[in-house]
């Protein structure tokens, strides 16, 4: 019997490397499916219909949020974006862990549907090295950096509602930190319990 | 600053092999403190003071527990035994994640006095190996092994109260899974608070 899969959302600061860590945790490890939202806005130069995004019309999505086919979606900049069901389903269905990168409104609807799903913050190690690693990054305006660092504020305002906050100062160091928090929450008691059971019905055949 | 260590109680199936795993871990990794209980059993053949227990009269022992200096104690067969609160209270202190060997009964104690205690239970792949190990050990008499089985039944229907369900099928496995639980433990939020405030904090310097 397969056991089932986790559905882990990874929200972090931007800037906190968290889309490095999961890329690379996936292509070090067969069992997790990194889910692929779905949005309104146009493709980038470079961006694969498929890969990055699925890339849909506003009537299209809008029909998918009529037929429940999102697990979670806001609107941002006037462009929507949400994570399709069915994968998530069909994947964790097939016992592997499935990974939503998504910021913390999305995070908060899919633990209030799936109260089992796993939440992971992804921090810098400190907030001067945040800052940098936002101006660091050369292409910004300040006027864009201040908007992300006051969002930064704000994302950290609600940390709390997760369930571990993991620091990315080494990327190897993070990647396998985050691979063993999953690992180990397939321990929960809670996620055993088919197992408990059947070690406590034959415990009871042996008396 | 010196984070605070964890309180882990292990607990497990009579036969699951929890002592070899526990023994095998702080030798491995030298951020973990092993509590010795207080009882007042005689000593066995090559048990020492200090070691396996410390040995105690039962004047001493009632004295401990009036004196609120036992974190969690309990009386079988007409003896004492129980964890002394200094050891525990200072290692912790120290840094170091303690681990407390007990029954249920005790774990629940301390579950209530300290909540974020992390609950370990051990237990063997299935019943059939459980069953095989207890007789295995080819030196206890038909009696006591169904004795034992029967208190399995009863430890099993506590198995919801703790945090983790570990199968010790492999002994190096399981050494480092209950390592790497513990580790992960601690990037639990609501132990990483301190941190997540000080960065809060910073970001708002920024701004």
């Amino acid at each position: 019997m397969e056991k089932k899969g986790i559905l882990v959302v990874v929200s972090g600061f931007s800037g906190s490397g968290k889309g490095t860590v999961m890329k690379e945790l996936i292509s070090r490890y067969d069992n997790y499916a990194l889910s692929i939202s779905a949005t309104t806005r146009s493709p980038r130069e470079g961006e694969e219909h498929g890969r990055e995004y699925f890339f849909k019309t506003r009537e299209e999505f809008e029909k998918m949020i009529a037929e429940d086919a999102l697990i979670e979606y806001a609107c941002y900049v006037n462009n929507y974006y949400g994570t399709p069901r069915d994968y998530v389903e069909e994947q964790l269905g097939l016992g592997r862990d499935v990974i939503l990168e998504i910021e913390i409104q999305g995070a908060l609807q899919i633990k209030k549907r799936y109260p089992d799903t796993l939440l992971l913050f992804i921090s810098p190690p400190d907030a001067q090295t945040l800052k940098n690693r936002l101006v660091g990054r050369g292409t910004e305006s300040m006027d864009v950096i201040e908007s992300r660092l006051s969002r930064a504020v704000e994302e950290a305002e609600g940390i709390e509602n997760y369930d571990y906050f993991i620091i990315n100062d080494d990327l190897n160091a993070c990647v396998e930190e985050v691979n063993e928090l999953i690992r180990g929450e397939h321990r929960r008691v809670s996620r055993s319990l088919e197992l408990i059971n059947e070690i406590r019905a034959d415990l009871k055949k042996f008396q």
